[in-house]
């Protein structure tokens, strides 16, 4: 999907909401619990439920990985699940990746071609090399983390360097180098609201995937007012406030519903521009 | 394995080499090309051949994750076959992984509870609790990203920060907050042979793992020269040197030449500690 597409789901469905699938089987409904299709099952009726309040699903890679081959295979069915229902939803795989060259190019090869989402979340760590494989996919987009929602975020990201840069003002600055903001977004934590204006100095047009709103306490109102674009510019994900909304048979209406209560705040902000 | 064993095995053996196991599917002899179990049983021949000559195993996850389900029953088979026939041999996933703490906990599960490796490679960017839930393993060890043999290493790892520390210093220096040289080691590019002094500044006993040597153009002499212990203290690892070293009938053979070859100067190495 291409930024002029992805700009224009979010004005129809008035909502820039990313739902996350970090689907743990120890949380799932105890109905489900049991089923051996339970988290397919589970996927497929949040997305259902969720689809016409949100834009994008970004799959949380770790959860699926847990369950070794069957988890693999739960993540593919349900990739194509919303590829084949909700061709107008955007596909980020949170996979956190970034290897040397040809490292990552077969990742780029894994995730962009054979499970075909849109995006991908990159770790910049190891710089350049291993992130330009990611980048030769047409609509397709590298998510890069920049400053992420978690405490650790202090530790390396928020280092001013010799000449008064942050390292993540120097992730987001220099991989400007690498693409534009049609095929380059960043994670930003909602954590941090008052940072969007730091970010919007390096990054003023990015798209930004925005983890922390729900469980982990971010503030919807302050990541708009700091890093809302006349594009909108954002991505905001909430997972365990929306999929775990219940734990009753009643979990996908629990889902809609919360969804629905978040896409309404965000029509609200978007009226704004 | 606790560090003690891994010692151990090393003066035993006379050898600190690492076989990277990044089996690609397109490189792999003719005649197993075509074969269902290819994959795997050219990882099996490979292990047969090289076991004496190695201390460590490494599969490269991208190498799998690119084959889908399928990939993910390869590499669990490989890593099984291993720790069944080999028992005293080290096996690190090199998966490059770090989220957010109650993330990193389903990796720290996915890896050292369902695979059972030893080690697991790890990117630091988020910092401190994105790391924690590897620590919590008996014998487990977490293999933290430092200095990358990559050209993109300098982009952000080289950064000097306001006080004069690079980050890969300053990766090293703070992660031994979290864990000491019993449960840590840091991924060190060999490409930078000279850098293993200032390395060993910051972790003078720290076991390293030290890609680079073969394909990617690092010398041995100089890892060694700058970069051993009393404790030997390194894992120098070569993956397509080895596995790659003929692509006929005679692929394990040759792979256990090449292995052997190493082994050869490790163990000359090794004679000066």
């Amino acid at each position: 999907m291409n930024r002029q597409e992805l700009v224009s789901i979010i004005r129809e469905r008035k909502s820039f909401l990313c739902v996350g699938l970090d689907t743990d089987t120890r949380k799932l409904p105890a109905h489900l619990q049991s089923s051996p299709t339970g988290v397919v099952d589970f996927n497929k009726a949040i997305v259902d439920a969720t689809a016409p309040y949100c834009v994008a699903y970004k799959p949380n890679l770790a959860f699926y990985e847990c369950m070794g081959v069957k988890g693999w295979a739960i993540l593919e069915e349900t990739i194509a699940y919303i590829r084949k229902n909700y061709p107008n939803h955007f596909i980020i795989a949170d996979a956190k990746r970034g290897d040397i060259g040809n490292t990552s190019a077969m990742y780029a090869r894994s995730f962009f071609e054979d499970l075909d989402v849109d995006a991908l979340t990159v770790a910049p760590y190891m710089g350049e090399d291993s992130v330009t494989p990611f980048l030769g996919y047409e609509g397709k987009w590298v998510i890069l983390l920049a400053l992420t929602s978690n405490k650790g975020s202090h530790d390396f990201q928020l280092t001013d360097d010799a000449a008064g840069e942050r390292l993540f003002e120097k992730v987001i600055r220099k991989s400007q180098e690498w693409a534009g903001d049609d095929k380059m977004m960043y994670v930003v934590g909602a954590t941090q609201g008052k940072m969007f204006e730091d970010i919007r100095r390096v990054a003023p047009t990015s798209f930004l995937l925005v983890p922390g709103i729900g469980a982990q306490g971010g503030s919807l109102e302050e990541v708009c007012k700091y890093g809302m674009t006349k594009d909108c510019g954002l991505l905001v994900n909430s997972s365990r406030a929306i999929i775990y909304a219940s734990n009753g048979t009643d979990f996908a209406e629990a889902a809609a519903r919360e969804a629905k209560k978040v896409q309404e705040q965000m029509a609200a902000q978007l009226a704004n521009i």
